[in-house]
């Protein structure tokens, strides 16, 4: 048996993940099994078990390819010549153009962090990274004028992964939903909060 | 056998749904059978199945309930001297106070909604109807003064259940989550959405 090269063996894995949240999209993390992903990816259970031998694996590679993309994206607003219009592309592959099936995965991912300690333990370390990245880049943003020097960093992290979230849940749960009406909004309030200075109450505390 | 009193079968209700609300909210929908919220209950199933014959029949009921509740909510602002005191009281009450077991619950119907048609259409009338009293609030609002008169009623109403998801999601997912220290944020683009007028964008198309 020849040995497979390692691209053909990085394609494998990203059609096999690609597979695995049609899957799981489709039925849910725990209604969809491996012999369902096997047959999604057509490929037989012995040649997807030499990549992967759970679907605990396989979310937690869905996790890190996620984790990469996200960092391309935080790293690409940071570098870019204009913040507000890099993050404005940023925020419209994320919340209109991102396809439903990695929307819908992450609502899995969500949902079952809720009850699997091991995809909590990805789930918890994702969003401490997203966090981090988040706070990073609006400290430089804030050195670099692009946003109110006294921005509350850390609450407005939260706030952005707050409505994050609610813009990634209504996409996945809401078919009628208008993302592309909702975006200017998003938008606009994010531009409110780092660009108005900290709130009164917390200016009094700080 | 003594017939029980209409109250006494109330109560009875309220009971179970609570019990219900625990089980689901610890061990999901799929994961909580009819016998765990028996247990739950304190309750022999041939009596649990004297008030409800399925756990759809339960989510049923605790979304009714829900309803009825979120009405109450809105309709206190609606007939409040201050807008904006009791719009925050009521945020508050959602979004820090609520316990959790019912956060997690919503979660939890949030995510069967995806798969299971009953629970799809329970949810989505219960959206529909949180979506046309916040129109109706606001708009009220709007006519009162409280808000800007122009305000892009629908727009905001889909920004607001956003956030609203979002908070909700946070708090059922994340056990560190400061959902105090956020409020206050909400708050403030809330107030921002609302009284700062319609966005350019809108202005310009309508």
């Amino acid at each position: 048996m020849r040995r497979p090269s390692a691209q053909l063996q990085i394609d494998r894995r990203a059609e096999i993940l690609d597979a695995a949240a049609r899957a799981f999209s489709r039925a849910g993390f725990h209604g969809a099994s491996m012999a369902d992903i096997c047959a999604e990816a057509g490929m037989s259970p012995g040649n997807l078990y030499r990549y992967f031998r759970s679907k605990e694996e396989i979310i937690a590679a869905i996790c890190e390819r996620d984790r990469a993309a996200a960092l391309d994206g935080f790293a690409s607003v940071a570098k870019a010549p204009d913040f507000w219009s890099a993050f404005a592309d940023l925020a419209r592959y994320h919340f209109v153009e991102r396809p439903t099936d990695d929307i819908a995965l992450c609502a899995e991912v969500f949902a079952e962090s809720r009850r699997n300690p091991e995809i909590a333990k990805l789930n918890q370390q994702f969003d401490g990274d997203v966090k981090r990245w988040l706070c990073e880049l609006l400290r430089d943003a804030a050195l670099r004028g692009d946003i109110h020097p006294q921005t509350d960093v850390e609450g407005c992290v939260r706030m952005l992964i707050v409505m994050a979230d609610g813009l990634f849940w209504r996409r996945a749960i809401d078919a009628t939903f208008d993302a592309e009406g909702t975006l200017p909004l998003f938008l606009d309030l994010t531009k409110h909060m780092l660009t108005a200075g900290p709130l009164a109450t917390q200016g009094e505390q700080g």
